[in-house]
């Protein structure tokens, strides 16, 4: 017998997830739920974890944690991406249990089984004669790169529409050269929410207001159309209009991609992108819009390119200017705590100090995800209390929409399998 | 199939409660426990939440946690009181993320939803045509004041024998007037024992020899009769029964109510009330008995009226003397944590360092509180170990008995319906 | 429904846990597992506790957490061992809350429960006529010492055959007459892993290249055979047969038995002892191997002694050396928390800073414990991984293997119980 009301299944709860609103609670709270977003959406889509940069060179690895999944991902000698289970074959200890670093061979800090940078055991010392090191390599991960941002994915059968996402976000990002992007700095914030409030709310700004510090050069008019912007907005949009006419002609003459493509929910790989200009000086997130880095990326001629917007599903966004570059990813940690990791990219050339500020470059996005913690946090609160019931969401609210929908497609056919 | 004995279900556990023992160990213990007590006691019960003298003006509030339950409670532009869940009707955020405040409208914080001291949804921006704020109106919680004491219901249907039990102690508590009091001090201590090991703390003075500070102006002789008293207490009791008639004579003189009415366990809103002459000088709980405050409580015309005690269960007590009254609360955190609340009111005219020192006044009880909270954790890990089983409570603690009683009554009443 | 994969019981599990191989993942990481190794280990068998010398008066206790148990061990007025529940018969608090003290009798600190050192209730205050103390008595537990090593047994019928053993080990121990040996230190360490992890790591020496302090006098051939010794520890075998020779000779002449008896998964009571001789100035576990301490246990006439190593099935290990004895326990706190408790014991009238610097007494294991404790986590973090299986033991692990299939069939036993 049950005492409190559990009777609700999780399959229960997937059928009857209603449009528009957001997600029952269990979905952010229970233990359940995390356990089968790690299986059916961390553990089955190409999931975002790493840039070329921060492994450039042979030996190269990074480790990280997807759920209780610990995934390594080194650069071969062929420099090619490789990734592995970081689970030595022997009694399963961690291999690698730095978060980065540069090895020869992959040698198990235990008892030193040695694997090369293609996962086969080189030497396990003291075997008896019938042992066959063949059948004890490290459990290989899919990986690749796209543009400079690398993805794994730990299904056996990974989603095969990835391929034509990354054609088609390519043309987007190759301009950036990531793949030569060097890494400014890296910052790692734990948020005290399950990791859908942290996509959700990145995907709308709708809470915008909570930003200041975004808001000088990021229009507050994302998410809004004619027909829902407030009045109080008109104004910013006017000038958004101006300036996103100006951008695309700049675009027209260099040859970069800026119309909007959004398949969020209508697809496996859910991805929009778009170019969108900034207010103010129009360069860069920065108090004033001026680019904080004086070496461009991709050695533009012109600063003034707004930012490159992408957003993924199921737990990744981005945007490139023409001073940098900037990812995030939101990894799960437990059903109520996530690990939302920054990223900054910047000419590989750019000196601190000299080239750009640190401060400067860090600045609007280091606060904006500090005040989207805090409210990540806040929302964890209140869907905690079982007086929590879903709500509508506003018409500028379409992509948490569209998130959420992703996600419970995935979950039913996840369960259909 | 289950490894460790947990073929005994909680309903099991709650028919074969022996009378006059302590609890098996998993109503101390189980997460199944908390949850049902949240439910079926903290959800289904008037609780005592806070202090008229805590929200003295329009748009002051408090919010209180009960269990994962958030709950406002607001003074409205008309002095009453209103309660709400604390969670926004948009995506469910904690809408009042302080403990206290003051505030015009309730503006949740995240996407800046504005409703009314009423609860109404006043305002939510960017809606369409079809939204209908009158379906998003905070989820009201009953709420009352009895005599400066407020309490709230999560129930829909609050239980109805509590109009009674306010009628009944009214006439004691009013003479206080604690409307009109102010707050000198609230104290929060975490105890690290399960909310009914507080409570059965707080039920008994078998342990006060645990309290030097207490018994200083308490008399040790609480709970124990003619036929139960130690020997080493007959001098404590023949001095109380000698300041019991004193206390007596000036209680009919003033017109203050004293006897006692004790229906801890025989109705739904279980209580106990009566004044009890204090030791020593007799005023206040102080190292010499001497008022702790100048200024007395309801313009009494002498400190002299021993303590005005009120328990009532679920979990709150309360201590009213002429110089200041004293607020308990033992709010469930987790099965093994519990937020005891302390809250010191005085007259309001009352100055600190003038009228009354702060430390002599919360002296006494912050230290009581203290070595509770010492043997609460203890009893804690002792029920923990497998070894536990239930022992027998002593006469003197018949009032832990009755709330065991009480507990087990609403428990079953719970699980009939 | 189950959303992960929870279909697979223990009992499945352990009925098909493959012979050489680490255990699957739920035996480390499962509150299940945790559960049941509480049950069927700890409280099933002899669990070593606490040395004679760390309760040497009548009156002096260890309290000792054996999972969710607390046990008391007292020396009584005739300076037997006496063990209890450290419960109270009242309202199952703590009875004594300090780890270690001297009583005259055991009262409970919460109502004065008092107990004699016999266990029996001597006296409860302000009880009714109709209570008989008879009837609540402290909960025995099994205790004994074997030449100074206490253990204690929950299970009502303890292993008969632990008489056996402990005929067959007195012998080597008696020598070294630990009875009236004194405490030099005694260090808590927490692991991050589960402990059966720690017991697999101290049964191997495969991984012993992590302690450089240990493998100054302490051979790295441990646990290896002509057959599987790696050619870089040639020469170490061949100094360690050398001195092997001497040391029979030595244990010949001195009539110390030092034949290996290794029985550790071939009965209930698996243990393993032998007499092995250590490197270097070959007296003790120090950087040169010569002896920590001037005064020598049991007035060996020589230090040079080596090392008496026993190994006892669940959690204890044991170095005897001529100048200091250290027992290791590795209880456990959680499905992955371990407290890995060693004490150091001396000569009863060694005096530190003149007869031994107790720095040099306690340095090489204080680090090998503490290398062994990041191990350890990180085993625990590895198999954490969904991605990790089961692994083979090399032919120098054969003691994990012994220590895996020693607790598997134990578990059988229970499960068929």
């Amino acid at each position: 017998m049950t005492l409190a009301d559990t009777s609700t299944t999780a399959p229960d709860l997937i059928a009857r997830r209603a449009v528009g609103r957001s997600l029952e609670a269990p979905f952010y709270t229970s233990r359940d739920f995390f356990d089968l977003d790690i299986a059916a959406i961390f553990g089955a889509h190409w999931i975002f974890v790493a840039t070329d940069a921060e492994l450039p060179e042979p030996g190269d690895y990074r480790s990280v944690a997807l759920g209780p999944h610990s995934v390594i991902i080194v650069r071969d000698d062929d420099a090619n991406l490789r990734s592995f289970h970081n689970v030595c074959r022997h009694r399963g200890s961690r291999v690698l249990d730095q978060e980065r670093g540069s090895v020869g061979n992959i040698v198990c800090g235990y008892h030193k089984w040695t694997y090369g940078l293609d996962g086969t055991l080189l030497h396990a010392p003291s075997q008896p004669p019938d042992f066959d090191p063949a059948c004890f390599g490290l459990k290989p991960v899919h990986v690749r790169s796209v543009a400079g941002l690398v993805f794994v994915c730990l299904a056996e059968q990974p989603p095969t529409d990835f391929v034509d996402v990354a054609g088609r976000i390519e043309p987007y990002l190759l301009p950036h050269r990531l793949r030569e992007a060097k890494v400014a700095a890296q910052v790692d914030l734990v948020e005290e929410g399950n990791w859908k409030l942290a996509m959700e709310n990145n995907r709308e700004c709708y809470h915008c207001d909570g930003h200041p510090e975004l808001l000088r050069s990021f229009f507050p008019t994302y998410g809004y159309t004619e027909d829902n912007l407030p009045p109080r907005l008109r104004p910013a949009h006017e000038r958004y209009l101006r300036v996103d006419a100006e951008l695309r002609q700049t675009c027209e003459q260099l040859g970069l991609p800026y119309q909007l493509i959004e398949e969020l929910d209508t697809r496996t790989t859910g991805f929009r992108i778009q170019r969108d200009p900034l207010d103010l000086a129009g360069e860069s997130f920065t108090a004033d819009g001026t680019a904080a880095c004086r070496r461009l990326l991709g050695d533009f001629p012109t600063p003034r390119l707004g930012h490159l917007s992408l957003h993924l599903q199921p737990n990744a966004w981005f945007h490139f200017v023409s001073d940098h570059a900037i990812t995030f990813s939101a990894l799960p940690l437990a059903p109520d705590r996530t690990l939302l990791r920054a990223t900054w990219l910047v000419h590989p050339e750019a000196v601190p100090g000299v080239d750009y500020d640190p401060d400067t470059l860090l600045k609007v996005w280091t606060a904006t995800n500090e005040q989207d913690a805090e409210l990540v946090a806040r929302a964890q609160r209140g869907v905690s209390s079982p007086a929590y019931e879903p709500g509508p969401y506003a018409p500028t609210e379409y992509q948490v929409e569209a998130f959420c929908n992703w996600y419970i497609t995935r979950l039913r056919a996840h369960l259909r399998r």
